[in-house]
């Protein structure tokens, strides 16, 4: 299919498509004369990545590349694939509140016994977020919230592995945009069930 | 203190500043003359949660003022607080698929024996995020995952609401920034939870 049939079939416009092009978010159609170039179903999906990636997931368009390049070459071992996926979604710019946080979030992941690798840019990630909470006061009943969060983490990862293909490319794809497309539900079971506390504790 | 010490104290540009007053984000100052206004303890903690909000919670500007107005006026009720918190974090342009998706939700958070109120604005929200999912080819075991996910829900709020304290005012400000703030670290700590999955099941 031509460029404007791509982008009827899949609601996006032209220019933004040429654009994807440019980026390298899309791969190129086959060339059919010096103007003309011809697309097909793994464009449309493609394309629809994108817009899933980007609209739904929240991602920047240079986070979308990187999972589309991960996606493109995925490693053979699972293990390595899944450290793939998780950097390609960290923003390069990621807050980083310097080595005392890193180390803090350190011991807490260890003393969880998450075996997770040192130099993991989630690890100064997870310390500037702590320090941002501690920053404006929140209450984190002296870390047995976050303890508790941390065992609920482990119950939705545990949820995540159970559904990861064999093929190392289904298994990357299912890792990177099932994690970024289920981010927001999990947030938002998370306030559908403060209510459900709320009204078991409160309601009168 | 004058705007210029404000401004020093909470390391925010006196233009930004002014904007938040302009905005209603910050209240006002005590008027001191036609040009002069002063600033206290009080300005300095409101700018520094504004900053908090946004910078790492990421809200926009119109939901950081949607809080700032909660936070204000805080309900009597304790159950009606957190509807009120919930209400001032959701984006009023939120993602809705339509009726099929909002009661494909509703009967999903029915099936957990959540108590939510009919025509609450998350079950919309919800349905569009599961679309997005479904639309993506995401695998969710045939609702198993939704379900795991549910049941770690449920653990976090139970621990949110464990910190919840007695006063209204205190309330609403842990209801709201804490879920804001911590909700990046529960992200977090579900990645690097699938690492310690992975490498529980797949590290050679």
């Amino acid at each position: 299919m031509r460029l404007a049939e791509l982008s009827h079939e899949t609601g996006v416009a032209s220019a933004t498509l040429k654009y994807y092009l440019r980026e390298g978010l899309l791969h190129a159609g086959e060339i059919e004369s010096r103007t003309q170039a011809s697309y097909d179903g793994t464009h449309v999906a493609r394309v629809r990545l994108v817009r899933a990636l980007v609209e739904s997931g929240g991602l920047s368009l240079a986070r979308a590349k990187a999972v589309i390049v991960a996606l493109d070459d995925p490693p053979e071992n699972r293990h390595d694939l899944l450290g793939v996926a998780q950097r390609a979604l960290i923003e390069p710019d990621a807050a980083d509140a310097g080595p005392d946080w890193t180390a803090f979030a350190t011991a807490a992941v260890r003393g969880w016994g998450w075996d997770i690798e040192e130099g993991d840019p989630l690890l100064p990630l997870l310390g500037a977020q702590l320090r941002a909470v501690v920053d404006a006061g929140v209450e984190l009943g002296d870390g047995t919230v976050l303890d508790q969060f941390a065992e609920a983490a482990d119950r939705i990862a545990a949820a995540d592995m159970s559904t990861l293909p064999e093929a190392p490319a289904a298994a990357i794809r299912q890792a990177i945009v099932g994690t970024v497309l289920t981010d927001p539900i999990v947030l938002t079971l998370r306030r559908l069930a403060q209510q459900h506390q709320s009204a078991i504790r409160f309601k009168q």
